[in-house]
């Protein structure tokens, strides 16, 4: 059963908010609380940019000494709290200090998000009013709040959430531009009413991590604010053990590429969601550095754009992604239609071709011809609104 | 002396062509011929990419056995004969065939070139009438429309010369899209009348381009064609040896590089040119690994296009570069106007960090405060006419 309407609060035990404390200069949603009913064991993966903001770096130190009793997350957009020097590593602290005397548990169990403008400090009489207003309505239905309050250029909330026989998974994220897949690539929360311990969560993470969100890509940037949590509250009280930890991790790489994928499907100025199977490679690290060499070239994201089936801009990217690949041993499909096979474009058909990418949805298939390993990765095209968005954005 | 109007033949006993024959559809110069009246000593640095067109593969048996008796170049723009397989093996040296016929040498004495639409075969018939129409009109100032003829979606045509006291260094390139800095970016020819021996011009060029064309970028794919030659005929009774190399090396490398920043400057859709300078480093390498990654930020270079001082893009990029960096320790200007210092942002002006980006001229210098190793980088904005010609380029 599908409950997507909420997201994070999917999961037994879980109530959130989201509220308008003034961050936003249109009074939109721009503050959010998460809250588990029980500690939580916590596991998170973070950007790997040596410029870190703080609330990366609090979160970072609340898990190191503290993965198994969070409580709950606070979350703003509008300001990333990055490149705020020691000032700023203050102000996340007082951020977790605020929600944590709001829902009465102490500041380390709870972790802190913040999304939006580089170098700004956070305006903490806001944030402190918005927290004060976002605990009194905790509730399942305030995930839908939770998840719009996240949002900076994202044109749309995200939020996913799967229920099994004996526990649910469900998460929410925003992202839309300086999607990365080299690391944790956005803001993302995923909830789930398991017991687990924090070691065995934090390696299911990983692994859900490395085929989900470090495979899709908007523009290859990847910011100072990328984190990725995931909250156990044990509330359905199904416990996941050595035994049961295969299928769980299954299901978190489930909801986390569902997510990774809204995520490219709403990049900057995207038009179209483009997916891209590199299959025939000798190994799967391989296919994934080939997929996303595609992935990330601006010829092959504005032809798509343009509806250009260029053929060529993909065999190129994957001549210059470092993997060893062989032209003649390559075979490439827009669509169901193959446009290249032995070194040289077949006799397609021009027209199956261009319609092959013209929906808003365009999938990509190369295979390398050298081995039985596969990847995929998603993107997005790159248009003129894209170039808008971003020569705009801080101004 | 700087004679910049014929490029290549601006040393002695060099003579060349630009002719129309039919390849770009609306008439406009096309093939270009260049040749020499004496030997050449000849060096070359092609793509690293694993998908090498014809001519790369060409080039490379040519030189690797005659690298010492080199006539002439041909050239021709609008098919890049990439992804041609055998058959367009055969049409490189077919190519090369004809031209030697024409000037009276042997075909492993003459070099190709070719930059376009790849996947497509070379019009051949049109080939060799360019080359029978070329060959007469072989000239002095001729150099101008050789020029012309390698042009794509360049705006303008790309030449230089600097005449020393003894000797001349000269050259034309075409650049404009998939230009990366991994590798010879480009299609370049640079002449000299210099006598040297292939293995010392081999070495400075090698050190030439790492200093010049692999310093510029626009959009970070790297082409199947990219070629850098360099032909020294003699002609001028100078020879280089082992004392006259640094000093030759620094005027290739100085030619080098202003080919190279004209191709930055004429980036796919550019408004502005960009140079980044990146000071304080502990090892070059590193200055241009972190100039590099903010030349290939797509956010980096929109801010630029959009007169956004988005600081925080650019330190956001020197963090995910790969290079150990200290945000605490960096400072950034755009121009002259200081606007990160210490970890934060400097209580700078926007007025003034404004006008600093409004120009068609961009210097941003970030200091990392780790050492004294710097490295310069040249690039160009992204704009909407970036993603306009690149939507469009194929069809």
């Amino acid at each position: 059963m599908l409950t997507e309407n909420n997201g994070v609060t999917a999961p037994k035990g879980f109530r959130a908010a989201g509220v308008a404390c003034g961050l936003k200069p249109n009074g939109a949603l721009d503050l959010a609380l998460l809250a588990s009913d029980s500690d939580c064991a916590c596991a998170g993966v973070f950007t790997t940019n040596r410029v870190q903001a703080a609330p990366v770096v609090y979160d970072k130190q609340v898990l190191a000494t503290n993965p198994d009793s969070i409580r709950a997350v606070v979350a703003n957009s509008r300001c990333a709290n990055a490149c705020t020097g020691d000032a700023g590593l203050e102000d996340a602290r007082a951020m977790a200090e605020a929600a944590a005397q709001a829902i009465g548990r102490r500041a380390d169990q709870v972790l802190v998000l913040s999304t939006g403008v580089i170098g700004t400090r956070l305006e903490m009489a806001k944030i402190r009013a918005g927290i004060a207003d976002a605990a009194p309505r905790l509730s399942i239905e305030g995930g839908a709040d939770a998840a719009r309050a996240i949002m900076t250029t994202d044109t749309r909330p995200k939020v996913y959430a799967l229920r099994f026989t004996h526990y649910a998974i469900a998460g929410m994220c925003k992202g839309a531009g300086m999607i990365h897949p080299n690391m944790a690539t956005m803001l993302a929360v995923i909830t789930t009413d398991v017991r687990i311990a924090p070691n065995l969560l934090n390696q299911a993470l990983h692994a859900a991590v490395a085929k989900s969100f470090n495979r899709v890509s908007v523009d290859g940037d990847m910011s100072t604010n990328d984190t990725l949590l995931v909250l156990a509250n044990g509330a359905s009280g199904f416990e996941i053990g050595d035994l049961e930890i295969r299928d769980f991790t299954n299901a978190l790489t489930q909801v986390a590429i569902e997510l990774a994928k809204q995520i490219a499907r709403d990049g900057e100025g995207a038009t179209k969601f483009v997916e891209i199977n590199v299959t025939g490679a000798a190994s799967e690290h391989d296919a994934a550095r080939v997929a996303k060499a595609i992935a990330n070239s601006p010829l092959v994201k504005t032809a798509i754009y343009g509806a250009d089936a260029n053929w060529g801009r993909v065999v190129c990217a994957a001549g210059y992604s470092g993997v060893e690949v062989e032209p003649n041993k390559m075979a490439l499909w827009f669509g169901d239609v193959n446009v290249f096979a032995r070194g040289t474009p077949t006799n397609f058909d021009e027209a199956d071709s261009t319609r092959a990418i013209s929906g808003a949805d365009v999938t990509i298939r190369l295979d390398l011809g050298m081995g039985r390993a596969n990847a995929t990765v998603w993107t997005c095209d790159l248009s003129h609104d894209y170039v808008t968005i971003n020569g705009k954005y801080r101004t």
